[in-house]
């Protein structure tokens, strides 16, 4: 993506921050059951779109972190999976 | 735990490493959903024993750190939970 279309999107979502070649965000919930709850939501669409996010699970805290290898950096697809767990998240909290 | 009894718990297991107040270890599995299976049964156990890893899932990689919070270091609950995870995970390879 362009710098410009970069920003945009990013300018898009709420709570997701670029780090390099890779954007993340830290979702909070309830408890470490939520975490995990919402963890297997998104390794399901992980699987469905063939693109994995690398997944830290802090007891109630979970970071996400995406970037496209293959492409050596930030693509559409990362914002699409970035999109599909924030809509995951709102529905676990 | 004193430090030579964290040696002899350390040197029972094979994998683990010491980082600070904290063990921790990489598995490696088959694919995504390997990771995933195992990832829900250290959740499992973790809430069995409510005593919960910090869950590091990089596709085929699994990484687990673990401490005792409340303790402030590494305890027999660490090593428990570790052995645990082992055993688990010599059943998903």
């Amino acid at each position: 993506m362009s710098e410009p279309d970069l920003a945009a999107a990013l300018s898009g979502l709420s709570g997701w921050e670029r780090a390099g070649d890779q954007i993340k965000r830290t979702f909070t919930f309830a408890d470490f059951l939520a975490s995990m709850r919402f963890v297997n939501q998104v390794a399901l669409a992980a699987e469905e779109q063939q693109h994995h996010p690398d997944i830290l699970v802090r007891w109630n805290r979970v970071t996400l972190t995406l970037s496209t290898h293959d492409a050596g950096g930030i693509t559409e697809r990362d914002f699409r999976l970035a999109r599909h767990a924030d809509t995951l998240a709102a529905g676990e909290r």
